[in-house]
């Protein structure tokens, strides 16, 4: 057939063009990375830790040992950190000031009060530190962080989502430069979650199965596999709406990763760095942004599947993506699966 | 109360945060434009026809009078144009090559053939032409252009959806700096219209009223008024997610503008030119998208409102966005409708 492709998401009602009359090579999506400015004064460097909030988990090595700890309100903040996470100086949402407050978080169809938490996670005492390259033992750390945090903060009454993200690259958000991600508690599912598990659960009370456990296998054995070993699958999705796009799914189902064991979280650390060195590689280093699919609800344990999505920022959504929710894609991810599979074989 | 607010869309189940904390005043939001790079060989430029397909539409004057024609198939293409419509080089949907194919275009529930046509309008012969700045004669050939390319491509059989919109300025992802708009016909009626198709037929069935004429109503007397004259209404909505951003509504029912005289269209022309001067005036000249939400759907004649969105590109979306289809808005609306008002009066 002489058109382009028209292919709808595994879930979501999330349409992509893939246009292979406009496609480039992987390779070829390749830009001049900008230099990060570096700050000279970074918030989150070791040494400025009096210019952000008392951390709320403190990841410290004491003895050879991981220390877990927090700043003390007031005083000093301790600098000997591997991993920090803080509240954010300007956050989007807030905690509640009273108790009274979470009760009339919605007063309208159309309208809330913004309750619910804004962290910043910082990686690595390294200003420059990138998962790619980092040491597995560091990036464990900050999984381990990611699920304190989620532990943490999906118990509270008002808190409804946990969305755990990285920004990574000025054209990709990040305003700062240091290694860093931000955890954002919100007193709503948000609507691309909502539709996700809503979706799953219709799919398992009709076939009596997981959707993800199912496209786990089906895409397993397919031509957009990137990568597979005991725990995890890394591939290219059907419906990519993003050059280079890729998930990472446990094979085990779970609706959220709080209950991996130590070992399965340096299954993932090593999964994630291995995928995102293979995408460094192909397109020289791009931006990108990565955000957790999870959920803590107890009704959505069989029906959701966890999983992480990496969305490399090689393209620019412009009117007609905003106007439709419809999007153009054009590197197939078929062949994003093969360039990235090669670059983690070699 | 001390928390951001949360607002969700008048018929989208679309949330944004207002996040005055981080909040700047509109004039902050200005960035030194990039020089767009003057296109040597601009092939969108008068005498290089001859470097795209013959044109759909040719708007030319003809002894003081507007006259309407196309390029044959094979041979020379005029040069005496005003507007200038063409088939997209690269498109992402392409024509129907065989009556045939249009019956299977949807051959699974996730898979389709881009079947539908992509258009290119450009807007003048000057090259840098803007419709902040340019002739109101110009500007009302170009909405001539649009409805005419709607007429056309709306009538036939497999087109579900026409999406016109305009990209401006690099940032906002047109690679051609010419000015140009674009026409995009889909084989389906995509998610984002779906969703608003789905919202006012449910308003309508329970109220009565169409849910843009009541939003018309009650915006016009509100803090987030722009313009209003005779027919038009201009607005910033209640949940913007985007800094400075602004509808066009016409103030008298229609699903679409297929219905508009030729003064009406005029004075859309005059409405537009005024809106986006004064977003250029206030914002330093931003890039933007703006996209026209239309139905040709007779089922939807009672129930939907034709109008144009403007989403002026001063953010990065980045992975909270991306995560969870939630939005964070730096600029009030009604701050943004004050000072583009204020614009439009001085």
């Amino acid at each position: 057939m002489p058109y382009n492709e028209l292919r709808k998401d595994y879930l979501l009602n999330r349409w992509v063009v893939i246009a292979t009359e406009r496609s480039r090579r992987p390779t070829g999506l390749a830009k001049p990375r900008p230099e990060n400015p570096k700050t000279a004064n970074c918030p989150l460097c070791v040494g400025n830790e009096h210019m952000t909030p008392p951390a709320v988990l403190l990841l410290q090595k004491v003895n050879g040992k991981i220390k877990r700890s927090q700043d003390p309100q007031s005083g000093e903040r301790s600098k000997n950190w591997l991993v920090r996470t803080i509240p954010n100086l300007y956050p989007a949402f807030t905690p509640p000031q009273t108790p009274q407050d979470t009760a009339q978080i919605f007063s309208a169809e159309n309208f809330g009060y913004a309750i619910g938490h804004h962290e910043v996670v910082v990686e690595s005492p390294n200003h420059d530190e990138d998962p790619a390259d980092a040491e597995l033992s560091q990036l464990e750390l900050l999984i381990d962080a990611y699920i304190d945090r989620y532990r943490k903060l999906s118990v509270k009454s008002y808190v409804k989502y946990v969305s755990i993200f990285r920004n990574y690259g000025l054209e990709a958000g990040a305003s700062l430069s240091h290694a860093h991600s931000q955890v954002i508690a919100t007193p709503m599912v948000p609507p691309t979650i909502q539709e996700e598990l809503d979706a799953s659960k219709t799919y398992h009370l009709k076939q009596g199965r997981c959707a993800f456990c199912d496209i786990i296998e089906r895409e397993a054995k397919g031509p957009r596999l990137i990568l597979a070993n005991r725990d995890f699958l890394v591939f290219a999705p059907y419906a990519s709406v993003n050059p280079m796009e890729f998930w990472i799914a446990p094979k085990k189902h779970a609706a959220n990763f709080l209950g991996l064991t130590k070992a399965k979280q340096a299954a993932f650390a090593k999964t994630l760095k291995a995928s995102l060195g293979a995408l460094k590689s192909v397109v020289n280093d791009p931006p990108y942004n990565y955000g957790f699919h999870l959920s803590h609800n107890p009704l959505d344990c069989d029906s959701y599947h966890w999983h992480l999505e990496v969305y490399p920022k090689l393209a620019t959504w412009a009117g007609f993506e905003k106007n439709t929710g419809v999007y153009i894609n054009t590197v197939p991810p078929e062949a994003a699966a093969e360039a990235l599979r090669k670059a983690i074989e070699a």
